[in-house]
């Protein structure tokens, strides 16, 4: 039993070490005239399962975290509406070297935790694992204040904003994703060191379409 | 009292030979090309609660349901995604001359209610009365089966999709729309005739934005 927590603690510490040594990304600045037009990728806007072997290009991903939720005034308000104004959803990238917070204001990736979790966005569906990138869409409850039912309906449909940005930067870019609900929350919890007010509510695989 | 009964009889009886009157409106076929490229109109999308004392254009009430929740593919698939393709949400479109329904199969505006109900769309914020068009998003939960809160939080994010759509339509088009929870719901789901598992989410008032 000794042995077995000294296992645990050594296990976790190497974690965190590791973690510690990740290093933040610096995105590129997002391209803002991209894509084809709204009614278009309107049109074209459809679920995909399956992905290409290949790493997202960082423009790309650079690209399409701005889209999801990035700055896009002055004032610091987004390209997704919150209600209240909260900005409550908070968007992590799962990629095979690790996970990282997307940080609008820095335009940066901050690392969370090293190592490849996309099993944990997968859930049961395999095909996610394929994918080069993750996108998990989180509401923090404790911004509205109290937390309640009304409270977290509101953060699912602003979880929907988000998800339906992604889904239409994707349409007009000829990236593949889908929207999903059904992910692994215990772990992804525990991956992403998320507090008890922190929901993640959907998950986007992303990545080129395969041919 | 017999006197205040047959007021009331006589008045229902009146309203529903008014909705009787009204006629479904044809909607023009949708201009799938559209609007400028997606990243632009993530850059320009904001909230506007000003509009101009303006009828919306045909070409242009088309344009917005077929983007807010229109069908995009020969199986029935939507612009929106929906939680296992339930497609639980419904569009109403509350009008100075009525309520309707949009429907997307026939592309068309069914009549539901006669009259200007936009304040009941309103609630206490004046601001909605003066745009000319509200929409509002209800999702019918029966869709599902059985309703859990599990399923309210799905349908809540079903909800968040379509209304991006419309905020997004709305900046690549430049018209004015603001994406709003709060509304007279009791009102709305007597004047809409919802059921018990219909529940109004989300509304969005939209016009030209005042000069």
């Amino acid at each position: 039993m000794r042995k077995l927590l000294f296992t645990i603690a050594a296990s976790l510490l190497l974690v965190t070490m590791y973690a510690q040594n990740m290093k933040a990304v610096k995105l590129n600045t997002p391209d803002k005239t991209r894509g084809t037009s709204v009614m278009k990728a309107l049109s074209d806007r459809h679920s995909d399962r399956e992905f290409a072997v290949k790493e997202l290009s960082l423009q790309d991903l650079s690209d399409l975290l701005w889209a999801a939720n990035g700055i896009n005034r002055p004032d610091g308000k987004r390209t997704a509406p919150s209600a209240l104004n909260k900005q409550d959803i908070d968007v992590y990238v799962i990629m095979k070297e690790g996970a990282y917070l997307y940080d609008a204001k820095d335009n940066s990736l901050q690392p969370v935790a090293a190592g490849d979790h996309r099993a944990a966005v997968a859930g049961g569906q395999d095909f996610v694992k394929s994918a080069p990138v993750s996108l998990v869409l989180v509401s923090d409850l404790s911004r509205f204040g109290s937390v309640t039912d009304q409270v977290k309906l509101m953060a699912a449909v602003d979880a929907g904003t988000v998800c339906q940005n992604i889904n239409i930067f994707c349409a007009a870019t000829g990236l593949a994703t889908v929207p999903r609900a059904s992910m692994d929350q215990a772990a992804l919890k525990q991956i992403l060191k998320l507090t008890e007010s922190q929901l993640p509510i959907m998950n986007n695989p992303v990545g080129y379409p395969k041919k």
